[in-house]
């Protein structure tokens, strides 16, 4: 059987398990604790440091390819791995443009993308030209690690601005901005391409955050115009073919009104791992968006993204601020009483005020009974009680 | 996170494994070698023998519940566990029903379900009786051990029989005898029930075996009339209940011609684990029947057993004759070039002629399209050759 190695032991690493087992492959996992979420449920899994060139060394060993769960491993060491002959997926110069959002940003202008005006700054003399520029319409971005609403702030004014940029700066964070949309909705494009060059992709699906996080994603996201799908979907296959991606890639996309008021789309994030917007696809596609990373990673011809049912509605589950003492297996089997269609799915994490412990899945004929059966399941394993005071009687 | 020990290293238990994973669950394994098929998935895994109490204490320890991948657990083990305060799911009294043919048709001729006719055979005396009272349609059965057609004879003629009887008493083995049902097709109802009652059917599913080995599965099972429909139903869950049975019940039935020449049902054989017959529920049902029996033997509410489409093929990989030189990774590579909504579940294990080592579900509209489309696949992943000779040019 063929050996994946996976640099990270996180939820995404946990449910690429999943689909490596019907797969009849092994995930072997470099991991930071034998405890977390994904080493819990693997055989394979070596401790150790992704900052580390030994400890990856270690986990590669004899892998037919190496992929991640994050971003975050320092592209020199991926680079000496793939000089040293390992498969890794997907490769240091595609991984760049999900790591610097400066660098992303000049490479999808130039693919001629739709993406937001942007400029990196370096100063505040940058920063006021484009808040000038932009009639103050700025959002302010760490280039490097942010993710789930971090390393991103809008200035109020001018001064606040100039001020966060001094400050940023001293700290040695690499900043750029770019305009503020006019935001309609979020809505993402989920694709998988092969080092092969095949490409799949699945159907446009909206995603609401809350708090900078993903709350919940719809799909297809209700009410797309035809031509908006095709458009997206272009973008998505163009991305990932002309940056090289290999495995699943995430496009996260403002959804704003043109001129003409129709809907119209930019390109906001690239995540080059499964998704938080692709996790309705465990349930909700002939193909999940894990079982697809680790088909196209080995280079295997795609699975069939059609979708399972009229609608699919993922919501999160979030650590509540104070963690209830219903323990979650009794607000799991509270919520199977109440939705025997609902699909939990929990990643074995303890509670952190915010952090992702679980979602669930639904599918459904009508997006609105859907989407509120959803977040009512979701809110249940979150706060151990029915926001509706639903009770079983 | 609970914690629930099964007792077995095999297919079965792999696939609750991946079911485990998404409920938040871990899984304990008595696995009899670390490169077993389950073993190979799990990070909680107690090597011994299932057959010796001291390795089963040890892996049902702090356990929230105990179950099988398998029936062979020797009885007194379990009621010591109970005894000893574990909660074992199913229990011994519901178990001997899957263990002992005898004991099973005498508990289901009591509850009145249909069974064939049938006798203890202690003698050549006894079989000679049966033949008689049959006019020779016999058939022969190892009243334990028996699986995948071992343990069971046709004798052509009374002094085959008697011989057979003489020799096999011989060596110690109880028999009974049953009448031979003049069989149509194969039928199979798949019942979950959960410790506190509650009960889950999933549609009559239509079974073909070939030498005596489970072959391919169709669900729902084409052309059953609703009453019959309802009537196994009934029957699955009145079995289920009567005998106590906790997480997943198999009922294998004979479907024959009735003398009004409608089609009519006979049980053949119970299994009180997931059994081959429901794998298609992973690819074609809201809850698959892993996911299900581990909600069952946790006593939570059960998964909504709906169809995800018109209808669902199962197809068994068992291994050829001899293996093709094509690695089973290439096999399962060309399969999901020709079809990419086939899902591959294989199980990590080696090659033996006969052996199962995987299986494909295919989900569509037309039943003889279907059908044929996961022959083709299974076919292939057997032989590393494609029937009907396709090529991708």
């Amino acid at each position: 059987m063929p050996v994946i190695a996976v640099i990270g032991d996180g939820q995404l690493a946990r449910m690429m398990q999943t689909a490596a087992i019907e797969l009849g492959q092994s995930l072997r996992l470099l991991a930071g604790a034998r405890d977390a979420s994904a080493a819990q449920v693997c055989a394979d899994v070596v401790l150790g440091d992704y900052t580390n060139y030994d400890d990856l060394l270690k986990a590669v060993d004899g892998a037919t390819a190496v992929t991640f769960d994050h971003e975050h491993v320092p592209n020199e060491h991926l680079t000496a791995l793939i000089d040293a002959g390992y498969n890794v997926q997907p490769q240091p110069a595609a991984l760049i443009n999900a790591q610097d959002k400066l660098v992303m940003r000049e490479r999808l202008a130039e693919l001629g993308a739709p993406v937001p005006r942007f400029a990196p700054i370096e100063s505040a003399q940058d920063a006021y030209d484009f808040w000038t520029l932009t009639s103050g319409q700025v959002c302010l971005k760490a280039r490097r690690g942010g993710y789930d609403g971090k390393g991103v702030w809008f200035p109020n004014n001018e001064s606040e601005l100039t001020a966060l940029v001094s400050d940023l700066s001293r700290c040695g964070v690499a900043l750029m901005a770019e305009e503020k949309v006019a935001l309609v909705r979020e809505l993402s494009v989920l694709v998988a391409r092969t080092p092969s060059g095949e490409v799949a992709t699945w159907p446009l699906t909206e995603s609401v955050q809350r708090n900078g996080v993903c709350a919940e994603a719809v799909a297809p996201a209700p009410g797309v115009d035809p031509q908006l799908q095709q458009r997206a979907e272009t973008l998505g296959e163009k991305i990932a073919t002309e940056l090289g991606v290999t495995g699943v890639l995430a496009v996260e996309l403002f959804a704003f009104a043109n001129e003409s008021g129709a809907e119209d789309i930019a390109v906001n994030e690239l995540a080059m791992r499964p998704h938080n917007t692709g996790h309705w696809t465990q349930d909700g596609s002939v193909t999940s968006q894990f079982e697809q990373h680790l088909r196209a990673v080995m280079d295997e011809p795609l699975g069939d993204t059609s979708t399972l049912a009229p609608v699919t509605v993922m919501a999160n589950v979030l650590g509540a601020d104070e963690d209830p003492k219903m323990p979650m297996g009794e607000r799991a089997r509270e919520v199977a009483r109440r939705f025997p269609r609902a699909k939990v799915h929990l990643y074995g994490k303890g509670h952190r005020p915010g952090r992702k412990i679980g979602h669930v899945n639904l599918t459904g004929e009508d997006v609105e009974a859907t989407r509120r059966d959803a977040r009512l399941a979701a809110d249940f394993l979150v706060n151990a009680a029915w926001s509706d005071n639903w009770s079983a009687k």
